[in-house]
């Protein structure tokens, strides 16, 4: 392997050098001189490479009747300094081999723009338009961020099952996992022996890896979990998929204060790293998606946020004036919308709510004194709403298992969580960051179906 | 928060400074005269702080009396040179707080050794353990080596979907996901109607990520998938979980040969990392879980791995004079006595076999010119047997779809796969490294329930 990156040959610029390059033809020019303008693209950056071929490279007439937007190639030359604007080089060919065809009549990927519509139906093949492999290497730079963000504070990677028996939110929006025989089940009318099921019992796909979390953050400090999370909710919204990537650190002797902190350290840490990493793909998504995006990124960046309690949100949403399609009233799970006008009309940064009504929360959650909240946390954003929530976990016993009863959960299915309560229990914290969702805002694309790969969705798992 | 972790202080040594920690006592000793010694373990390294505390300390007696192992503690004092052995520096505290108890009538973690049976039935435990510990760490640095390996060489970071309607191997062992109501089904005499289910159509968690990463190799270059993946098998080994974690890099222009390399380079890199990032945990597995360990991972990072073709592997353990329980002809899967027999005694280092027979391979493999054969290679390691499996990817359209036939796939069900190449194909080669044998090639453990934070097995999905 002598490939070059081409990302690598352009930034560094160097001409007269021997190179070889592979990668997909994005657009071919032909001079009626016998000689050819390729553009090609090898996935490493978002600029491609110009590429000069003549008539005194072998086979030249054939490559060239071959080769089509989407033809595969590997080309060996001299780089040299490009007298066209765009490019500071380009490469004069020696060789070229066509390794793929890629027939201009069916294949999809023309050089007409496309709708995100239309290429979500392609998934397979829109990683190779420019917003799609932007989006690729925003997402690599982004998960990129958050590893190095925790590897740095000597937090532990850990992995929490994705098969799993507990429930963490009490939510029952979960997927059931099974071996079962279900064409023989509708068969015959009978009872359901889960004896018989794989792990002797009805599984389900987890919707958090906190509960387990914990018992690491009880032992080995500072850990976070990094891994896909799973919603059965029928919501065909560009804001939810059934499978999305979940950051969830948790962290021993933090109380919620040190747990804003961290979170408020972590947005703006990963939001500089993706900009420092990727400065040419941000300013594609500044210029082509969204136009407010590098000025909302900085603003988040270099303001600390707002710190709140959820009490006197509510007193600003009813003080607004606004008309709110959810009337506002102290108690209720706040939308949308009421978040977007709090970051986005109110404050214009990013705001985090604290002290959430008991009553809409989960049982985890350490109850205050007031008898009415918990320390519940959400940080929310601007465009996007709500990027984290998190929490003080309830570490008192007592407390603990009478929140379980208030929310109708058997203390008997969490007795390994109990006993982290039990055996030398700590104040501990944590929170979880929607991956795709720290994309939308990074990106500024309108739906979360065009952040991740292949997205799951009500009625659509293709691919 | 001002906390120190433990770790850091014994690292840096440096006496006479004002510091405050926090965890969970490990073992708690009394003097007739008014003081105590506990050692104080927070996860972040095997070694504890000897912490000194005595009745100037507000509270002593009660909080000496409360102190048991396992409970919490918080504790500000000074660093001291140690007078004794075994540790440098010390803390003699003038403030400690009991954060919760534990009962040592109840907590199951008493001084004294468990089996890892034991310590399996309550794995929300076990990584209070020094030996859990440890594999917490060293998983931690493992994933760590794995991601830097790849982020310093421009590979991107891509999540495939768990939930899947292909099946890359076409081997049927996959765990169906659902929210049909499964009692409902068992009640009447039905047909099932997928149509009703979440996707619309059967589902199930993914065997792995090759697939689609091959579309993303096919566009963005160089990338590499890091995840959980699902075998619904019903084997009871101490080598197979029912979920576990695979990293598969895929790599456009590599050929077999370009593959070796990378996954050879790969494993060397890794396990060199993880020596460096942990030596006090390394050195606790060779000293108390497999004395060899050290020695044969040494031998791994500085020796050339062997390559030889299958058919001369087969040939060597025929001529070997071996009794095998499995019987060696060409054409066989080798089993794990084989595979050992030569990386443990013929070669006693690692060895990559190649140019498997056609007909134990699965589909995507690239198929040889002999027509017995495909470019698959397999990374055997000693006393772990198989760590990599791989294969340059069978590119040519017409040849993958005789193969699809002859392996009784339909080539309609894999059409974004086949459209790879149809449009801009390119040699590609790829390879699955698996996260928990690699952890017990790294530990020395010998069970793989006990690499994995929560094992799932048969029967056994539990925290």
């Amino acid at each position: 392997m002598t490939l070059s990156k081409i990302a690598k040959l352009i930034k560094d610029g160097q001409p007269e050098q021997q190179v070889e390059v592979a990668g997909w033809v994005r657009t071919k020019r032909e001079s009626k001189q016998a000689f050819a303008f390729l553009e090609l693209n090898d996935g490493s950056s978002m600029t491609g490479l110009q590429v000069i071929v003549d008539d005194s490279v072998p086979g030249f007439a054939e490559s060239i009747k071959a080769i089509t937007t989407g033809a595969s190639v590997r080309v060996s030359g001299i780089l040299k300094e490009s007298p066209g604007k765009g490019q500071s080089i380009e490469l004069h060919a020696a060789e070229l081999t066509v390794l793929g065809t890629a027939d201009a009549q069916t294949y999809p990927l023309q050089k007409k723009r496309h709708s995100f519509e239309f290429l979500r139906e392609i998934a397979h093949l829109r990683p190779r338009t420019n917003t799609f492999g932007a989006i690729a290497r925003v997402r690599n730079a982004l998960c990129a961020a958050i590893h190095n963000f925790f590897q740095s504070r000597g937090f532990l990677y850990i992995h929490t099952p994705v098969i799993t028996t507990s429930d963490c939110e009490g939510a029952g929006t979960m997927f059931q996992v099974t071996t079962l025989d279900l064409a023989k089940l509708a068969q015959v009318k009978t009872e359901i022996d889960y004896g018989q099921d794989f792990f002797g019992k009805q599984a389900s796909l987890t919707v958090s890896g906190q509960l387990e979390a914990e018992t690491f953050a009880s032992s080995v400090g500072d850990c976070y979990t990094f891994g896909p999370t799973f919603r059965a909710e029928n919501s065909n919204t560009t804001r939810h998929l059934a499978e999305f990537w979940m950051v969830e650190p948790e962290m021993p002797f933090y109380e919620l204060n040190d747990n804003m902190d961290l979170a408020e350290s972590f947005i703006r840490t990963i939001l500089a790293d993706v900009l420092a990493a990727c400065p040419e793909d941000m300013e594609f998504f500044n210029l082509r998606i969204e136009k407010t995006i590098l000025e909302t990124l900085r603003n988040i960046i270099d303001n600390d946020f707002i710190r709140l309690p959820y009490t006197e949100a509510v007193e600003i949403l009813l003080a607004s004036g606004q008309e709110f399609e959810y009337p506002v009233s102290w108690g209720i799970d706040l939308q949308s919308e009421h978040e977007r006008f709090l970051t986005e009309q109110h404050f214009k940064q990013p705001v985090i709510l604290y002290d959430y009504p008991r009553s809409i929360k989960p049982f985890y959650m350490r109850c205050n004194e007031d008898g009415k909240t918990v320390r519940a946390m959400d940080v929310l954003v601007p465009r996007v709403g709500e990027i984290i929530g998190g929490s003080q976990r309830e570490e008192r016993l007592d407390v603990l298992t009478d929140r379980m009863a208030e929310c109708g959960l058997e203390p008997e299915d969490y007795w390994w969580y109990l006993d982290l309560r039990r055996y030398g229990s700590v104040p501990h914290s944590g929170f979880g960051l929607g991956l795709e969702r720290t994309l939308l805002l990074l990106t500024g694309m309108a739906n979360i179906r065009d952040v991740i790969p292949f997205p799951r969705t009500p009625k659509n798992a293709e691919f």
